[in-house]
């Protein structure tokens, strides 16, 4: 049950079987900090390349292919008060016909205020005036190493998790996730101080952050996409294009997810589902788009057996 | 601002020019009924044929191509106390090779209780014993005469509404329509006692419904896709498949809306949609797949205009 | 066995059922013509609206729910000099960040030369120079009533056919289609002197034509898709978005089409289709894309009876 | 211009930046071997782990990012007497009601005979019969190491090649790639003896082929998708799901090379294209799917300067 403190000195771009950067057992929490997008550190200075740069790997000791990672977001916390977004919907999330009528995107500034939680537009040149939204903090990019020695660019996702860009990975959120290697090999990055559904202009506001995890294995359980839970639902993710297929995938995994905890057959998860299911969508603007299938948990029957610890 | 109370003596399971019901002036409110999908009505006699059989059309005078049509949803209400729900997942929102695992699908029954405002599940044979879900009334199929002769199926959904099965039309909400023919030729029927996203068993808890509408016509706005309001959002729906395509619709209008009406150029509105989107899913059952995206009110800017009235 | 020639006075562009232009028995050919994409006639006039208007619908006698229509094309023939195509790809075949890169499409002339079977480009202000290509003249948009009271508009296909664009139809091809309402209601239309696969400009060269079919039925035998024959092919026909559902859909019907008439079962089928099978592409341009599965006829195995006469 | 003989001892079954076995020079041919999707060699054993095991890489002087490798596949032969294909056609390619009827696959087993260039079809338990069906080899698998230190599995596509299974790659045709890391670092394998369009039972004709290849760099060529050429066209390959997005990239490679080598503008090239091009289709079983785009060489005008030597 240790707490480390890691602090980064080289990122990866793409989530792979690199040489971790500390051995943690389950039960460790660890405290670390995250680049922004851009590489960008605390102090907004590029200590590294663009494109979603982790931090890590972690090393789980003992985790081995066909277990599952638990990873509790215990805090996500912006270290810097300036963060960026692109100013400009992406070509792929309008109609064919309409890109004609989209500018080149920009990069506007926002001013971060942990204490009042929220993220001021800084740009004068808008009809949106000083716009306030509330922070909502999130990593946008994390997760585990594949499987067959792959390293899968963190521009995307897939059953490894990576660049999701789902805005319910907030902290208090709990995350599963299929080992594929030994060691697990946790990567995590790409904070986004507030982000809508989609990440439709291609980013969150982009931000460094400070983040706490706790990781727990879950010995011989073995899950096929990632899968989370918060306080009022559980929950599975699909990565894939078209969404249709991420949909596919997401609804699958919950109803194995039903059969496996809650002993559910398919007709019972079916019935429960088809009156009660929710889906959030994850981003629609990397390679692979993300799709969230959510149940309710005060609809769940009671588990088969008592939670893995 | 007259109340017409209509009682349909028949159906149509195709969405487009058909002879009017009822002529209604702009402001004026229906009274009606609707058969569920399976064409029974509140005494769960199937008195018309399968297949999300509408109620109307009704010609809103005065309405012309190039006008929008406005929709109060005003009452929703199951006129009856049973209500049916198909028992699996449709094969094609699980993996494809997981279509193998799925038994046939059989009915079950839903005890709707409009006083206590609750669905309980009459079927013994799962393990979810006498689920209980909370009443959230719907419609899952309206819409108004396609352009061009068209008429469209009701298993389908296009600009002009039709099958969208989306949860967010409940009572309050208010929907617009772009008219493409005279009279507008509204049609309204598929009701849901409640509905999960994404309609994935292939049903909503189907029920006959007493719907109460009231049509106000703006003239000369044209909108392309239908559009809505409730009390916390502004929302557009695009209609399409895949669902990415969908994605496209919905996000193009709602550019187009606060282009038009709220003085947005494309680069406010991009960082506005950016960190503060949301999109919901109607169906991904039928031939063309619904998408929601929503913006919320609070969010908003002026209006450029006082609204049309 | 009569042959009709029929002068069209009207159009349609939705295919449905409107009152039939000419009652037909089965073996019994057409002698007709048809307009352009545009509405113009061998005269090069304009004379009826846009967008693919339909020749017909034609009556076959006997012709109810469940059987299945044969047309052979006997004659697709340019009936003048002129045909035009448009001159900038559509913007949902370039990826979405190369829309910008697109001009505004507009009409380049071709002189079509029946005699030496070549289309000439008319146009000075390009590379091509006199481009001159050979004449393949097909039919893009034909098909039979839908089922359900449906009009579907020549914009897009489905099931009954429709606007396919695809280069195979040309003369000499029999295709089937399924019949959904009494007495089929074929209607034909759409010609183009030639075409490139998936119709990437949104047109073929478009021109007015002459046409010929022989109609026969097939009572009582039921198919799901548009199937076809050529000298060297049996051919199944797909129409939806994205393309991998049309390719289920064309990949589906093939394995009915060998499992009925050929009594190949699907491990049988699987192993003959998946070394010898084709796919060609129709139109990537309209609302419902389109593919088509081909096995070389060399291949197939003796068919269980008779073909239908 | 040497002449390798090259004998693998390892292969990947992830495209990646390892280790070369051998480093040639622009010019220089290599004669080697590779085994079947499953990993036996030509003596029919196992001799390495599944998945399209590679052959490689083979690191080519000079190259370094930005420039384009040429490769020539001079021959691809099968070198034993016996190939596997699967049974049963994938889920993704029929419609999702229809899985139910598909059995499990199991493996079928071909005479390969190079003299009489045939594969003749050994199961007894179908209605094919000694199915015999032309020869017709190729590779399945091959590329170049990606961009961004990525490692991308051998069961799928992208930018730099990879699982594209295109029954077009065969001897004779020259491919050409984008080089993303210094060497290029080319793997090869995955030859398949014949192949469907859209290798929809999941294989070809498994077999290890003796290959013989020859690499010519172009320095300085930027190209973003393998390009390639036979004696009759030119053409690009894109690799995506849905396959509308192969289409787009596809297209739009194409549009490019237009422009940059025969200087088309976007008008010319798409008058041109939209009357002749082709498409044929890679695979449809694999994560992303392939579209190729082809253009016939008789109608290109003369290039802008003589091809890079």
């Amino acid at each position: 049950m240790a707490i480390h403190h890691f602090q980064p000195t080289h990122y990866h771009t793409a989530i792979g079987s690199h040489p971790p950067v500390l051995h943690i057992a389950s039960g460790d929490s660890v405290v670390t900090t995250t680049v922004d997008a851009w590489g960008k550190d605390s102090s907004d200075t590029e200590v590294t390349q663009r494109g979603n740069p982790q931090t890590g790997p972690f090393y789980v000791d003992g985790a081995e292919p066909s277990d599952t990672l638990m990873v509790v977001l215990d805090r996500i916390s912006p270290n810097r008060s300036i963060g960026y977004s692109r100013t400009v919907v992406a070509p792929n999330v309008v109609d064919p016909v309409f890109v004609r009528e989209l500018p080149d995107s920009g990069v506007a500034d926002w001013r971060i205020d942990n204490q009042s939680g929220t993220a001021t537009l800084l740009k004068e040149d808008t009809r949106l005036g000083s716009l306030r939204i509330p922070l909502a903090p999130m990593l946008g990019c994390f997760g585990v190493a594949p499987s067959k020695a792959q390293a899968i660019s963190t521009d995307t996702s897939a059953e490894h998790g990576g660049n999701m860009d789902y805005r319910g990975f907030i902290a208090g959120v709990t995350v599963f996730f299929p080992v594929f290697v030994p060691g697990a090999l946790l990567h995590v990055g790409d904070g986004h101080a507030a982000q809508g559904d989609g990440e439709i202009v291609g980013t969150g506001i982009e931000i460094s952050m400070e983040v706490q995890f706790t990781v727990r294995l879950i010995k011989g359980k073995r899950i096929r996409w990632p899968r989370g839970e918060n306080d009022k639902y559980i929950l599975t993710v699909g990565n894939a294009r078209p969404l249709d297929q991420a949909v596919q995938h997401a609804t699958t995994e919950m109803l194995r997810w039903l059969s496996e905890d809650y002993g559910l057959d398919t007709v019972s998860a079916s019935i429960l589902l088809g009156q009660s299911v929710e889906y959030d969508l994850g981003n629609v603007f990397d390679p692979a788009y993300t799709m969230v299938c959510k149940l309710p948990k005060v609809l769940l029957p009671a588990p088969l057996t008592t939670p893995a610890s």
